[in-house]
């Protein structure tokens, strides 16, 4: 940049001290996973490679290594190679991807699904889209919410009221104080993926229905881990008919990548017909769309993954209860170790990689809020209890070395 | 949808109305392409399958088929399995991502790049983020700049000036105006996709030099196509090194899937501490890096696919004429053939695809202006001089019988 007039290498320089004067600059571990025996990976350093225990993927039941997972995206290659060449429009849908829509629709018992590059583009175009085209529309917003829903909203450019997280009063508070006849969607996550914690979805549902309000439900960290089917928290809890919108994503419990909404026929069409985030991107690779199929279609059958991921988490909390270490007890699979400061989070987290071979990023702002950064641990089926006693047993050393707060 | 109070039902249906009202809802084809033989494809209708060919596919070199790509791809599924696990930051950058960042970065010239999941989040995470960092910064942006980068401007919330497509005058007029102590950005692209005319990028870059602002430069339809080792228009140009962001994405001359920045390494810095679309999102499947890896390094040692490209783009562009089609006299690889009206363009191409087997999809409103609906035809290197007679011949028939305008 050789622009005189105006410094903007300096305001960039600036920007990035902001960063890192805060202790949140983030270093990107490049790592490699060894399919078959995730979670070990190969950690690439500049002084060379070693061998690690991942415990913070969000391929919470290892289905990106699931033998027809891998199989049916081999086979995808071999049909019809690498991308699909083009907007969903514009020749880019495939029958994969007809095939995947009809199998998530299902899987929330929703007339329709719609695939989007990410989970985060579907918050994002759904939300934006809804708040415009159901005009002058209220989003009532879980103060928690995933930053994709929050940027949807915003881009929405309607009112929003934020309600305190899961607090039922409050959100009926709110409720109450729109206009009955003004359009309103209240927007909330299943399972909350730094505190773990879960939503009373029918209850809120119940209250959304009484206000006339559309409710909008983002299961990212629940599609494929809870429900008979793997539909969710909705579907474990028997209240799918209540929720007019659910968004998933495909690249967690799924273990692939993308995302989706599944909702009535009707208004999946107006999303596809109106988003610019779903309009002009190319679709999903169609290897991707096979792999998802394959997982998708799998965790409808078969309960064993899930079982064990719920006693894999259950395990692991309890290790570190024993140990007097401050693991917060939530309820689902999430198991976040609470630290408090952004700098010494990151140096735990570079303790536990150099000294241990453990892998697990700091958890910092904007991610949660400042004060409250964390290690969150993400238990998988395939974590052995060696690797969780080697796991508390590192934590603890390194706990005692850098005098962190115990458990109360 | 059982609330009562308000129609959302009807809202919904309005909206649909309106879309079809105007000739321009979207019916997605349903094709599955064949690998080693594209454009040949299969599609899919509730009659049955039959075979067709490809016209409208942005896989411009068929690099999608390539065996370099395809076996990459293959050895990074048996290598790392599906997905990647994790955003960027939480176990989600491999050894891939890091490779494929660096052979980017070169292919530009630039010291760093950054992988999105698409295109379109590249250019909305990277304009709103900039305009935000820089404070107060002015964006000035081609009038046919494509969705993506309208999103990313408008998301950003800064003040916007739109300037003449590719006029030079206009540009320094409205550069002119602009405070010189503000931050500015001027915005643009080197190939149009629909019109598929070619941006003088170096007096563009001249320009915004001369007036302090900084330039952003989309080669979405020209990486992987043009320059001696594929960099686009700006390296076939000899202009690398006056644009100080170029965006590119993997999914086009590339064949696969994802988008990208190349940058300054502090530039790239920010956008990746800063833009809740890059930090939020899942990272890019290692498969889908690995084929582009594969895809980005043939064609930088390879100049075989670009002129042969070249040469099929003429020699159709020169068969439409002679036939007196209406077809664009463009520079580039795109060849579009004018309808001018929604209704008929959609009705040209669902003669085409029922009568002749030739799948190309009506480009309307909002992909392009009301009243310039067209066909848009992307020959590619593995389309045949048999294919081209075919598509001239079902043209004709089509234009006689639907009875629209020729050429002049």
């Amino acid at each position: 940049m050789g622009q005189d007039a105006i410094d903007y290498k300096r305001k960039l320089a600036e920007a990035l001290r902001a960063v890192k004067d805060e202790g949140r600059y983030r270093v990107f571990a490049d790592i490699v996973r060894h399919r078959g025996s995730f979670p070990r990976a190969t950690f690439h350093t500049p002084e060379g490679k070693r061998d690690i225990v991942v415990w913070c993927s969000n391929d919470y039941l290892g289905m990106g290594q699931h033998p027809a997972v891998v199989e049916a995206m081999h086979r995808a290659i071999e049909e019809v190679g690498a991308g699909s060449g083009g907007t969903r429009n514009i020749s880019g849908t495939t029958h994969y991807h007809v095939e995947l829509e009809r199998e998530l629709a299902d899987l929330h018992q929703k007339e329709a699904a719609l695939l989007f590059t990410s989970g985060y583009a579907a918050n994002d175009a759904t939300l934006s889209t809804l708040a415009r085209i159901l005009g002058d529309c209220v989003i009532i917003s879980d103060e928690m919410n995933h930053a994709s829903m929050i940027e949807g909203i915003k881009r929405g450019g309607g009112p929003k009221r934020l309600w305190r997280h899961n607090d039922l009063a409050h959100l009926e508070e709110l409720l109450s104080e729109i206009d009955p006849a003004q359009p309103k969607i209240v927007a909330f996550e299943s399972v909350y993926s730094m505190d773990g914690d879960i939503a009373p979805i029918g209850a809120i549902c119940d209250l959304a229905r009484k206000y006339g309000a559309l409710t909008y439900l983002d299961e990212v960290h629940a599609v494929g881990l809870y429900g008979p089917r793997g539909g969710g928290i909705a579907e474990r809890d028997d209240v799918l008919e209540k929720v007019d919108i659910i968004e998933g994503t495909l690249a967690k419990g799924f273990g692939v990548m993308g995302g989706y909404i599944a909702a009535s026929a009707d208004l999946v069409d107006v999303v596809r017909s109106y988003a610019p985030g779903f309009i002009f991107s190319t679709s999903l690779a169609p290897v991707l769309v096979a792999g998802v199929l394959a997982a998708v279609r799998h965790l409808k059958a078969s309960d064993a993954e899930r079982e064990r991921h719920q006693e894999r988490a259950a395990t692991l909390r309890q290790m570190l209860a024993d140990a007097g270490l401050p693991v917060m007890m939530c309820e689902s699979h999430i198991v976040p170790v609470m630290v408090g400061d952004p700098v010494t989070c990151k140096q735990v987290s570079d303790d536990l990689l150099r000294d241990f071979g453990i892998y697990v990023q700091p958890i910092n702002y904007p991610t949660v809020p400042r004060g409250t950064e964390r290690l969150r641990f993400t238990p998988c089926p395939v974590h052995t209890d060696e690797m969780m006693r080697d796991l508390v047993e590192a934590l603890d050393q390194v706990w005692t070395r850098r005098k962190i707060r115990r458990a109360a």
